[in-house]
Order: C-alpha cells, then structure tokens, then sequence
C-alpha cells in the first residue's frame, strides 16, 4: 500500500518501519524461545505416545508428573505475568500432554 | 502528549519514587517463575538418580536427550535474552542434569 502523504507523515512512517536494534533483538528473543519450546516440548510427545500405545504407565510415578505438572501450570501463568509468548506457547502445550499422561496412569494401572 | 503543567511534574515524580503495582508485580512474577523452575527442575531429579544407580540407560533415546537437552540450552539463551532470571536459573540446573544422562546413556550402554 502506498501513503501519499507530507514529509512529516514519511518520517513516521519509517520510523515505524525500520527495525531498530531493540526490536530485533526481542524478535531474536522471540524466535530463540520459540525453537527452544518447539524442541522441549517435541522431545515429551514419544513418552505421551509409548505410554498410549503400551496401555501401561507403571514405570511412570505419579508424585514426580503431579510435581512436573503443577510446575508447568506455574510456567504458564508466569509467562503471562511476563507476556513471553514462547514460554505461554510452549507450557500450555506441555501442560495438556503431561494432564494427558497423568489422566493414563490413571486409567490404565 | 508531553503535559508541561507542574501538576504533571509532581505526579510523575511521585509515580517513580513511590513502590508501584507493577513493582509488586514483577516481585509476583519472579516467585511464580521461582517455584516453576523449582518444581519441574525437582521432577527431574529422579530420573538422573534412578540412571546412576541402575548403571543402565537402554530405555532411554539418546536422541531424544540430545533434542531435549538442546531446547534447554535456547531456553537460557532465551532466559538471558529477556533477562529473566527464573528461566535462566531453572534452565543452567536442568542443562546440567540433562547432560549428566547423557554423559551416563554414552558410558552405561
């Protein structure tokens, strides 16, 4: 889209426009979090997916994902206090798998 | 807009010196961070205890740890990018066990 507007209105407009170096190190910040939230979260799916196949879950103490579990409810809510979209992406995600897991220990033992 | 009144002044010299809201906030967030780290760091422990005393890793992928370890690894980077000191703490802690099974799956096997 092209602005045809006065010089004052350009200037905005680049200013808005040109990436200062600020924002790109929280686009970086952004980017690195989200790979990092990609791999962590990632290298949790072949448990949630061995546990379903095997229908068993007693190698899998309960305590330990009742523990890791409310942990990463307290990551989420940290990551909206602090308004890290990786860290919100990457919980929420975990969360439902170890809920998931947990909802299997308990079903299938 | 910049007010100029000296109403404006005070208020906002009042604003800086005073313990705000997002003060609190902030203090808030970094305990939430604190206990989530600790939690989800805790529920780690066990596993890197049962490997030492086992001496066995079979059940473990390496390439899994690997991915896992890696993600931990953007984690702190990410954490010292945005200055977050309970990412940071709980990343460092949980990157250093991650690598000790690995070390062992490498060693046992």
């Amino acid at each position: 889209m092209i602005e045809r507007s006065n010089q004052g209105g350009e200037q905005r407009r680049l200013e808005q426009h040109t990436p200062t170096k600020h924002n790109k190190t929280m686009e970086n910040n952004e980017l690195i979090g989200l790979v990092a939230g990609t791999l962590t979260t990632v290298s949790f799916v072949p448990q949630v997916l061995k546990t379903w196949k095997s229908r068993s879950a007693k190698d899998i103490s309960l305590g330990m994902f009742l523990m890791f579990s409310l942990g990463v409810a307290l990551w989420l809510i940290y990551g909206i206090g602090i308004s890290s979209m990786p860290v919100i992406l990457a919980n929420a995600i975990t969360l439902v798998l170890a809920i998931g897991i947990i909802l299997m220990k308990v079903t299938f033992k």
